[in-house]
């Protein structure tokens, strides 16, 4: 990726966030045993608070979302089950290979239009199909809260709710993906324990806007939590000295879960600053979190062309679907680098109609 | 399921259809060898004479539409590819559970109203994720001609030569689970070749309307088809004295498939004689194959509730999505069948709605 | 492969057995449905009848040995799991890619000499690694009898009591690939019933020695078939009029399984006619069933070479180990061709000997 | 698992191992990216160090020696592929479940005495089945050097060469499980790239003897590990900042290699302090490495019982084989620490016996 030497803005992902002085300091500092031998006590002592956090069980620290996301795929369903889930969840559209090849489940996908998966649509899905004992069941539904796809939307507490009296009242298990839970949870003031409550198993993410060099926790029930972490080793993600990593993770909720009202509050003004360009249109919703997504296409460029042109003015954003570019607030700047990043912006999307 | 004693008409299914006695003494005289060991001569033939038929290099027998299916997927992906296709295909409400755990491959679902994927659509999709390499690739695309689900709607030539020009160009293969494509080719005046000639690898079922016991074959490419057949002995389908079926599927070749169009016309009669009562609504379009689904919610009764009831007149009628049932016309009902089987229905439908 | 316009005895495979003109005549008269319905009442009959000749609850019909092991592997196991067999048995030398992709089985092979596990192996294998809940668990023994590759050896009925013992106190399930059991059955005396009732499933096949075109039946406890059900339409195993082949199965069972007593005379008497000469030392042992392997080294040829020389004077063989050759008695050979056919392989190795 | 107060030595394993000050500093040191971008600089160059010192085109950093493994076998093979391996190695005592469920494939084992895999067997083995395209063909050989379950033996350079050479002309791809390669290096003064020149890709773990706090390499051909970078996102294992994990491993292979001799020695020490007394007979064989397995069957414990009764006494085995006790020599105890350990285990073999 072309890059200016003076990056002003770094949009491109929460995952770009690097580990601060302190959160350096207590991974330094932890206590560390070998977890694959369980004699990890920072580890354990992380899935033990992630676990009440979470209102579950227990916790398995894993190195990404990704890998929560396969075990809890593992930990529901047995080969040749059905898995609900909307089209534009991560699942979908990053794990589709693996979900098959290594998990044996088949997708049926939603499609709503926000990404918000709805109940009505679910009692649709789950009546639907007239089929028999040899044919796929849908064992679990799967949700994501904030909805990356869906420029970090909030799946709000009701519908959770009442999705899960839709899929309880089938038999059908829930996971929660909520990579950016924290995000959903400080923009609406709903504890991370109040949504968890509506799902059986919930995977968090310690690497995107709480700062942690890398590493997720899969929560849920005992029983469950007991064969994700079967399954982890079978993955090749059992790690011998994890308390580094775990300590990491422990400072990023000591220190980094409330400051994200912060991100929240710059991707509202970055949405602002460009919004009132008229060939800028960010998505606007309620609650914003701290994914922008802007449509570039009455500027002419392509979504690759925009991110290009921006990279050279020192703002990095991501190529998002045909016509939109992504925008991710974090740690990685400040309300003075929106600022500068949106006049950029705002120049370049003038600069190129006018050269169209 | 209950079942009168002097069953009127069995509509359930074209599968339903017995062997006829000159099928049965093809299938006696038959020279036989072991298949397993290559040397089979009636199944060699009819191979040939169905890739001929398909305008294919090679055709390999099987025992059933679902194993050339699975066949197909299997030679034509590597594990975690993308399989795009319609949300209502035989693969997806039928075969979700093995395509994933068996074939390996993820489903990318397309929900045209009709089943009939439009060029339009697939562009839409083969384009529009922004993925990289280590993502699901959508290696094939699944059609299917005529759609059970859609009431036996016939995909058209043209649009199937679109699909191939857009799917051709993106390096996508595709394959037509063909299993009523002589349906297709009877109601159109368009030959199975030329059908097949818009796709990689086809399969057609000799076990509905053209009346063998069981048996399937699956068209294309000479190398696939060698794939194929190592894969089907891991799947248990491969045969000893296949020539025995073979000889059935040969048989129905010669003598059941210009006699469909008694099938779509009975059809036609049905959907007629039905669709004169305000209760009862078949699914109407041209041209009609030999299925018709029947909307009976205005009847009062479920689709299950319907099922029976026609079951207890000597109707047989196969239960379908929720307020509809479908009626497959068949060897195993002529003309006179129908009229009167539409009589029986209408006066169910009459019954149902004055006790309600 | 080559042959002589005159066979005159073909000893490849006891699969070469052709359907007679009464097992012709009964399948033209069976009485079939559509067993995808669950409506063949043929079908029907014989499962039940197969249930109780191999003293199981249930039974499942089936298109092959290998549909059958594959089902029991998927039964008895979850992914990961290990199952324990010799290195000889038909799982292990043709079955192992598909128990690794379709079944998702790992395999602990034993290496007994003669193919006849014993309990003392097994005991080790079972109790041999200090391994934790992460690794794979020895969920299911598989035996096979006769052993194919040990020149059709039966497993004596003591030793699989024994088995059962062991593998029974460790709760490891056992399968009985019994597709040649009715040849250990004739043998011994022992009766079908009496071997399954050491096992928990156990698989018969028709196609071999008892001369039905193709077929295998899988017994065991209802709630295991009623699962292997489910997975044989997945392998795409599910036939609609299998009435037509459920009845040439039957037919087998009525007429062909007291006459192998027959093909076990002609193996004997191939082998004695053999074993005189120095130049072939057929593996003799007690009981002999209907194979005969025979070590060809001393002639001077290999034997793909004895194999191809045999055929241009009539004699079909199979090519086996290196060394070996292997030949089956079946119904294709009578006592008059089996002397026949040992004076010329007799003629031939003395050839070769002396050309050499 | 009961523990003394005062641990005297730990010999449960070299993943024991914790990270020295100086490895800290340099994680905290570390210049950071995002590596699921491609933008860490210190995983880049650790990627490139690794590729050098193996002699390989391109190497990738990856969180554990399992998954260097699953990776390997992934890029190397097909579904249903055959794996040969001897039965003692790290995939098929450890990895057995997720070489069949995730990996697809199906191990052929050998069984040499002492884990060793000699050329005659493998010649043996690839050369021994008559079977065709539709059976599991021998795609790859794993080795493992030096051999955990056989108390750390060297694989000789001079028969990884003559494997090659046999595996090379059957078109047989070879994999090295080089775990401890560094120590079987250190132990013979044959560097790893003399050993990997003999292998298609070769894995280290730097979380073993080089006391890394988790993480291992894959190096091979670039095409392969391309490949296996995308399997990697599939197992979860796709890191962020990864570079702090990387840096650790960098200041392993700076510091921690060299030094394994002594680990070496204290091997060699424990094994001749316990070698003397006739109740406890280590393993010995030459060149020693980091691994003493002792069998304590003399002393009427079983392995479980003296591991416990060890740990009492401060110091800590593994449970080996039935009847076997295994201590790992490593950075966590030196050579004051092997003798109090040894003379506690000399006396616990005296008090057991007088006991008994």
């Amino acid at each position: 990726m072309r890059q200016s030497r003076d990056v002003i803005a770094d949009f491109r992902s929460d995952t770009m966030t690097r580990p601060t002085e302190g959160m350096l300091r207590r991974m330094v500092a932890a206590e560390v045993g070998d977890d694959c031998w369980g004699t990890d006590p920072t580890t354990r002592a992380l899935e033990e608070r992630c676990a009440d956090l979470l209102g579950k069980e227990a916790a398995l620290f894993t190195t990404s979302g990704t890998l929560s996301n396969q075990l809890a795929l593992r930990v529901h369903t047995v080969p040749g089950d059905e898995v609900v889930l909307d089209a534009s969840t991560h699942l979908v559209v990053y794990e589709g290979a693996q979900s098959a090849d290594l998990g044996h489940v088949v997708f049926n996908t939603l499609g709503a239009e926000d990404g918000l998966v709805s109940p009505k649509d679910l009692e649709m899905v789950l009546g639907g199909r007239a089929r028999g004992p040899a044919y796929a069941a849908p064992r679990l539904l799967c949700l994501e809260n904030t909805v990356n796809w869906h420029a970090g939307r909030v799946l709000p507490l009701d519908d959770m709710r009442r999705l899960r009296s839709v899929s309880g009242a089938m038999g059908t298990a829930t996971h929660l993906d909520g990579a950016r839970l924290p995000n959903a949870s400080v923009a609406t003031g709903v504890s991370m324990a109040e949504y968890a409550a509506t799902v059986d198993t919930v995977s968090v993410c310690f690497a995107k806007g709480l700062g942690a060099p890398f590493g997720s926790v899969l929560a849920g029930p005992a029983d469950l939590i007991r064969a994700a972490k079967r399954f982890r080793k079978w993955y090749g993600g059992d790690l011998h000295q994890s308390g580094i990593l775990a300590a990491a993770a422990d400072y990023a909720l000591d220190h980094h879960v409330d400051r994200l009202a912060e991100d929240h509050e710059n991707a509202v003004l970055l949405a602002g600053l460009l919004g009132g360009n008229p060939l800028l249109k960010p998505d606007l919703h309620v609650p914003m979190t701290n994914i922008v997504v802007v449509d570039v296409t009455a500027t002419g460029l392509t979504s690759e062309e925009f991110v290009a042109a921006a990279a050279d003015l020192g703002v990095l954003l991501g190529d998002w679907r045909p016509g939109t570019v992504r925008a991710v607030t974090s740690m990685c700047v400040d309300a003075a680098a929106v600022r500068r990043a949106a006049d950029r912006l705002n120049l370049l999307a003038h600069r190129a109609t006018a050269t169209v």
